[in-house]
């Protein structure tokens, strides 16, 4: 069974409205266990909606139709598919007094033209989930059990997934006779480059690539680390989980545990306070070149003030000296870095900190050039300082600067000394 | 001139990211005047990508594809637009030496598998602008000047958008013979909702409507602010910009000057930054509730340093005591706010501050509801304080906290009392 999902609106092709509905549909049906290879976005126009759905026709067993449903005279998806059906619409009067009677609940009449959401193909049947005024449609081409489908749903995102949910999935799978699972595991790295990765990986891709089942891809995410993806597919849930477990096994000992922080949605700044938390450690960092990033980062995980005790963004040179105690002289130095650490573990009283001073750019400072960073981390008085050369704009800087400082103390946490600074 | 868009990666088919590319491309394209009817989505699939960029070039001039030239066995755009070409590819000696510069510049040695990155088909040329490693491609089909012409990118967003504007735009603009002037302006406006301002500008969009040559529409955009965007087409720059300008002063009459923060690209922290810099104040921030994310944003504007001295985040309630003075009691409360506005000014030595407490969520705390938050400012020593109670979750609750803070803050260096506090 192949499915692929054609996006109607001229809103989509001029950037207005980012196409978010396709990518929940393609994730959906690769859950699902159901092929997807092509995506379309096509505006309001009546040539061009009705080549794209024939096209997705002609390589594709079901087509997803999202968009254009709304009672305006834009929304033309249930013409075309008539047409394409070869019939006429017909007025569907329970439809009517559904869609009327919701009008009526809001206290409000409904617009006539409403009514032309009520046109359903001759042989087409309406989505048994309809949670808005416009009504999901299920259009057979040919056989209605064996031929093929055409789903058209609106383009409000939770209207559209609730059709998928509730009327789309159930019918696709009894067509395709799906009874495949497959799952994804994403593995969140830090400290190795995209093409470093997959040298070092490159004959387990080939391996799996020959033996099946397991799939692995990569996905640089910039400050959110570089994601190594396992995919597998099998009969049943628990094969797939056992699938899943073996191959993340396998990866973690070809490329190591350290350099993986975290699985799935785990971000870099809730391993360190889980570790922090584990270890009955408090936090706080010290922030001049990131300017209050960590901190933010950190304290957009809920339950962040169990560990995460505050912040000091020491910005000018004078508050470094006199908030922090960082000794006169030049504050993009190792020095400098050193006693922001430690001053800030005495001031917030923490027993663990972060610091960062450094270079954001675009312009040299004190004749030290941009992308120039100090990272230090403290834990019970121990310093650990190191230095980087980013050969990035202001905003990347500071982003991969604040991954890869509180990189560096998850893995002094973990007991391992070295300082992972790649990416 | 029509130009489409196919953007690679099996990735963006199975919803891992959501391609935002393509909706960027469409807007630029719209704004350059030249049409575009379809944008496909295709997986890492040789056969795929080849019919998908066929069928684009069957019913466009230009192809804009993006994504595919990493250096990983996954990457195969530049393999796939050769065929199409009938040509070979050919190591560019010259990319492979800046490609190599790169990855020396960071202390690293290029992986040997980057070297596919510096091959191009012949009788094609490099994109004359590139940000990172992979290099950005031009490839005529047919004649050089007045055949068709593929595009290739990468699907790393800054490097594909640097690579638009500096070497696609210019050269697809020649191609086309583009001749009419489109431009936008986009009013970047806060404390009013949407459907408020589309009511108070109804007459004027209806007025438009009929007028032509200009439209307005509303895009909300989270914390950056709701906009109001202005697009006007003519037949030189100079009857464009005449066009903005008259109607942006239409606008500015109807809606007030004190909603509107900033024109385009212009930040809510830049418009505080800039008010500060020319009244020769400094800046200092306490944030409890959103834990550095206002100094955060502040710091992301280059030049930040003129301004911005620093910022305490007192996320523990004894730091709110011991650091900034604030009288024992509960920390939610305008009590609290306004001692860390105070206390803030004193020891980063600034004229004014902005002091943020309140409950993020999900859960409450001490008995106050998630999403009650106290803002307080402080200039010359006077304090002014209110409060918002945000139907919002954890993350909405902390942004929408900062632009709002920060838009008090605007105000009173206007000399406006007014505190906008909508949304």
């Amino acid at each position: 069974m192949i499915c692929e999902v054609v996006a109607v609106g001229s809103e989509l092709l001029l950037g207005q409205i980012v196409d978010t509905n396709s990518a929940w549909l393609g994730e959906q049906l690769a859950l699902a266990g159901i092929d997807s290879f092509f995506q379309t976005k096509v505006g309001d126009n009546p040539e061009r909606i009705r080549s794209a759905i024939e096209l997705a026709l002609s390589r594709s067993d079901a087509v997803i139709c999202c968009g254009g449903l709304g009672p305006t005279q834009d929304d033309i998806t249930r013409d075309i598919i008539a047409q394409i059906m070869g019939v006429p619409l017909v007025r569907d009067d329970e439809i009517v007094n559904k869609i009327r009677g919701m009008f009526g609940r809001r206290g409000r009449d409904m617009p006539e033209n409403n009514l032309r959401q009520a046109d359903v193909p001759v042989g087409a049947w309406v989505n048994p989930v309809q949670p808005g005024t416009a009504p999901g449609l299920i259009c057979p081409i040919g056989d209605v059990k064996t031929g093929q489908v055409i789903y058209a749903v609106p383009g409000v995102p939770w209207e559209m997934m609730a059709m998928f949910n509730g009327g789309i999935l159930p019918d696709i799978a009894e067509r395709a006779g799906v009874s495949a699972v497959i799952k994804s595991r994403t593995l969140r790295t830090w400290g190795m480059s995209e093409s470093g990765l997959a040298e070092v990986l490159a004959d387990e891709i080939d391996r799996l690539d020959e033996a099946g089942g397991v799939t692995l891809a990569f996905l640089a995410s910039g400050w959110e680390g570089l994601k190594v993806r396992l995919t597998a597919k099998a009969d049943t849930d628990a094969a797939v989980a056992t699938l899943l477990a073996e191959e993340e096994a396998v990866v973690r000992q070809i490329i190591g545990d350290r350099l993986i922080f975290g699985i799935d949605d785990e971000t870099m700044e809730s391993a360190v306070l889980d570790l922090c938390k584990v270890q009955g450690r408090t936090l706080a960092t010290a922030e001049s070149l990131t300017g209050g990033l960590i901190a933010s980062r950190l304290t957009g995980i809920a339950g962040a003030s169990a560990v995460f005790r505050g912040s000091v963004v020491p910005y000018a040179s004078d508050v470094k000296y006199d908030v922090l105690g960082v000794p006169d002289g030049p504050v993009v130095s190792e020095e400098a870095v050193r006693a922001m650490a430690v001053g800030v573990c005495e001031l917030l009283k923490t027993d663990c900190s972060l610091a960062v001073t450094g270079v954001a750019g675009p312009d040299p400072q004190e004749g030290i050039d941009p992308g120039t960073v100090w990272m230090a981390t403290c834990i019970d008085g121990e310093v650990e300082s190191f230095m980087v050369n980013w050969p990035f704009d202001r905003r990347r800087v500071r982003e991969f600067t604040t991954i890869t400082s509180l990189n560096a103390l998850r893995l002094r946490l973990l007991g391992d000394p070295g300082l992972a600074t790649g990416f």
